[in-house]
């Protein structure tokens, strides 16, 4: 895509504004932006998957940039709940925001150990925020709405402002029957139209999605029965890691049938630790370690696994390939308690396929009801529709497709405007008709290990090069004279192999086409001698191997 | 995965046998083989997309090692159909095993387009085998049985031989109204049982599909509805290109909306071409190239293009991204006549995001009759093995998922024996059950443009920590005392932009380190001067950027 000159906007000082920063046009890297009269606050800082588009890339993130230029008048932080799209670039961005943040029990104990690898623990000003809570920042008075969701202590915000309040849903269900935390009041929740809310602020995720979503309650019972039918076998489950309130119901179910849990794979531990400190799993026993589930026989341990997306490195792929010390045996069951994330199925099916062809069971959400969305389906969103009427709705956590069809929803529902926004854009809110007045500066980053990086960075260009056509890098010894000295060196990592004859051959190309330069020009042309030896270099590898490299020279003159 | 000591065995030279060098345990590189009495026949020759799993590799092959090995004894090649997972390495391979190739007339077309691209068009023995056409390779002979599926001409072969007849499958359903050719001829097919089938090798894809699949027919006429829904809106139709029947049928509803078909993309027009040659599309106006349909109005024509599986270079990628001379503008209509291949979901919904986010509405699958699967459900599994009743079902074209499920439906249609067999088994067909006596060299090769490589080769391996840990290569200038000379010049293609302050941190770190040698190690001792220097650039480098790289260096000694 070309990339175009932006005219960015200053927001006004007067007024009531939206501004998404990430997550509108995207599933993943919440961050919005609320601005009031000059003064500002945050909802979640999250970053996103980046899926197999950037080499060597996991992780990306909203640009900070525009956040950064209003962080002086940044009242605060609030993260609706600790999933990493909504908490996870909390520790990058804050060096750079330095507002106080509002997060719940859990969240915090997450954010804490994220802030404690980044060195940033002690010095992140972190405020407890519980559901029920009122948080005065003025002038926006905040308050917190339990919501049910698929980690403990997810919130909606009621953010009342002198022109009217909004509710910014986070990530929401109505779950009748949850495995932690109560069921969404709906009481409360239906007072809130007396707020007379301007605008809801929502989850557009499970958009497409038709009918009933069973609650948390009824995975438990089936996992329960399915536990059952499989007694003297070895189970091996996988669910998110950070679904404490699943982790729970599979431990229930487990205990059930006589089992004891082992956990496999940091990131569960993490949340073992970070969920025990905030009060959950109370009255599940001790999880096991790897070590003591050896001593147990298969009918008396379930092995609770991270990967269920298929995740290379993780627990269950280990155990697909009999890395791990849990030796996969004909007999086993693999539970999938999770759902596949989009561009997941080729990982996720080449697990099962594994497991499959050692005649162990594969049991998914298509045999039984070992999972469910943490994600308002069509009728939740028009129960919430119908409950709070608000006169626009401002579709949010979805790509276009989960954006326009929200849109679509909400006005069925009686909702007045419904605006499709990017990142990036700045809503005005306190007019009688909502306005899109411009935009500020917004884009994406990739977390590239220690370094955080724009998308377009050059070396993530070169790196795509790198794949599609390969890095020729040759050394070149020039005499005085002009002459070559020894032979040229080359390395073509990932291209051409060290036995390969082609590299004689690349080396013969570049003294036949050194010698057609004119003496001068070997001596003095260093930039002649560049062309001269990529020309040749690129001739050689395009025959070969069908690939233009990038060549890169170093000259040494002696 | 541990490599394995493997011990293959000879084929015997009396008895049946079926081999299977690819498309046991995956879709994809079929390639199969029959011996009987030391006589050999191959079955379909074809690749296997390599998805983004092999950085830089978008094809795979069968290891065509053990054909080669048998390749005097063979008699000849019979191609199903013309799909590149059934046809596509024929040319690859075919200079090794040089037997004669035995396809209808519109594979061959195909195939003579890619044999020209290798230079090996004339070379080929290629003789038409047409279904209802009896071949004879002795002690084989084998009956060409027309089939129905998603590319003219597909055919199943029967398989006679002096210990029984065989009936493999190819790519297969029944289409009581296909567009191209006539419905499976039921009659003759149920008259094979006669012919006492030992065992059915059959097509495992649509194992997991219940229910009737619709014909070709009802596609066409959804299609002719659709586009009336849409009169002066621009069509922009997007399906498989090797799809003769949709083509025809996507052009025939056109037609019937007073609209002329323009197709986009390269591999449209190849099929398009050798469809013509093969006596398909008559009756159909001539395709537009899309200067002849710039001129037309968006209501008179209709944009077919490649690219629905969300390829980023095909025409469909282009047009959503604008890039195209098709600009896309709100109130066009894209419509997916196709499937979603597993691993592309996300690749198409951004290209359809793309569209949505420009006002444009998207017709899938979802919502109409757009597409129908060539390959048969479980409806039409059941149906053939009532027909033909063979003793033994050998499932082939599935991944281990399918090839278990297909075993466990034959068992349930009451077919006494059903194996699952892995790629390179070897399975004696002539025993009175069916027995896997050993196993022939096989594994995975990959298409890195002009050079054929085994998987694990080094530059594949090196390619995949090029873009984890990222290169660095270090020329270093050593004089005869051992002191460095200048500079030490670095390039870290796709890891250190050329501008950033860790060069010199790097050069600093190099000098450093080197100091520490002793002078008679700077001197003659290369190996320390490389690890010296290795050690100190991967040091800087895990420091600033987190990663470990690959370090090359070349040292030069003046």
């Amino acid at each position: 895509m070309a990339e175009e000159e932006k005219n960015y906007i200053d927001v006004p000082d007067q007024g009531l504004f939206f501004v998404p920063l990430g997550g509108v046009g995207e599933i993943g890297m919440n961050f919005y932006l609320y601005a009031c009269d000059g003064s500002w606050i945050a909802v979640d800082c999250g970053v996103g998957f980046a899926g197999d588009r950037f080499p060597g890339i996991d992780m990306l993130m909203p640009d900070p940039a525009f956040a950064e230029k209003i962080a002086p008048k940044l009242k605060g932080m609030i993260v609706t709940h600790a999933h990493e799209d909504h908490i996870g670039a909390v520790a990058s961005f804050w060096p750079l925001l330095r507002c106080p943040v509002f997060v719940s029990a859990f969240a915090a104990e997450m954010l804490e150990a994220r802030l404690d690898e980044s060195g940033l623990l002690g010095r992140v000003d972190i405020h407890l925020f519980e559901p029920g809570d009122l948080l005065e920042l003025f002038p926006f008075e905040i308050e917190s709405v339990a919501m049910n969701h698929s980690i403990p202590e997810s919130c909606s915000l009621l953010i009342k402002t002198p022109y009217g309040a909004l509710f910014h849903t986070g990530d929401w269900r109505f779950d009748a029957a949850p495995v932690i935390g109560a069921p969404v009041d709906l009481k409360t929740i239906k007072t809130l139209k007396n707020e007379k809310i301007m605008a809801l602020i929502g989850d557009s995720t499970n958009v497409f999605v038709e009918g009933d979503i069973p609650s948390e309650t009824d995975v438990k019972e089936a996992l329960t029965e399915l536990f059952a039918d499989y007694k003297d076998r070895r189970l091996i489950v996988t669910c998110f890691a950070s679904n404490v309130g699943r982790i729970e119901s599979i431990a229930e179910a487990a205990e059930k049938n006589g089992r004891t849990v082992c956990l496999l794979g940091r990131s569960l531990w993490r949340v073992e630790g970070a969920g025990r400190a905030a009060g959950y799993f109370r009255g599940i026993n001790v999880f096991l370690t790897e070590e003591e589930a050896a001593e147990c026989d298969p009918g008396s341990i379930l092995y609770l696994c991270t990967g269920c997306q298929g995740e290379p490195k993780a627990a269950l792929s280990n155990i697909s390939y009999g890395t791990g010390p849990v030796k996969p045996v004909k007999g086993d069951v693999v539970v999938f308690s999770s759902r596949v994330i989009p561009g997941n199925e080729q990982a996720i099916a080449n697990i099962q396929n594994r497991f499959i062809s050692k005649g162990i069971e594969i049991v998914t959400g298509k045999d039984a009801l070992v999972h469910v969305s943490g994600h308002c389906g069509r009728r939740d969103m028009e129960k919430l529709y119908t409950f709070l009427k608000p006169k626009t709705a401002v579709p949010v956590h979805g790509e276009a497709a989960h954006l326009y069809e929200h849109a679509d929803l909400a006005r069925a529902c009686g909702v007045q405007n419904a605006v499709i926004l990017k990142d990036g854009d700045v809503l005005r809110l306190d007019t009688s008709v909502p306005e899109i007045i411009g935009e500020v500066q917004t884009g994406i980053l990739a977390r590239d290990r220690k370094q955080i990086i724009p998308l377009n960075a050059g070396i993530l260009k070169q790196r795509r090069r790198m794949i599609d056509d390969g890095t020729v890098v040759a050394t070149v010894v020039l005499d005085k004279t002009g002459n070559l000295v020894g032979d040229v060196q080359f390395s073509a990592v990932g291209l051409i192999a060290a036995n390969d004859p082609v590299l004689s051959q690349m080396n013969a190309a570049v003294q036949l086409e050194l010698s057609g330069l004119s003496g001068a020009d070997r001596r003095e042309n260093d930039q002649a001698v560049f062309d001269t030896v990529k020309a040749a270099v690129r001739h050689v590898v395009m025959e070969t191997h069908g690939r233009r490299p990038l060549v890169d020279v170093h000259l040494v003159r002696i």
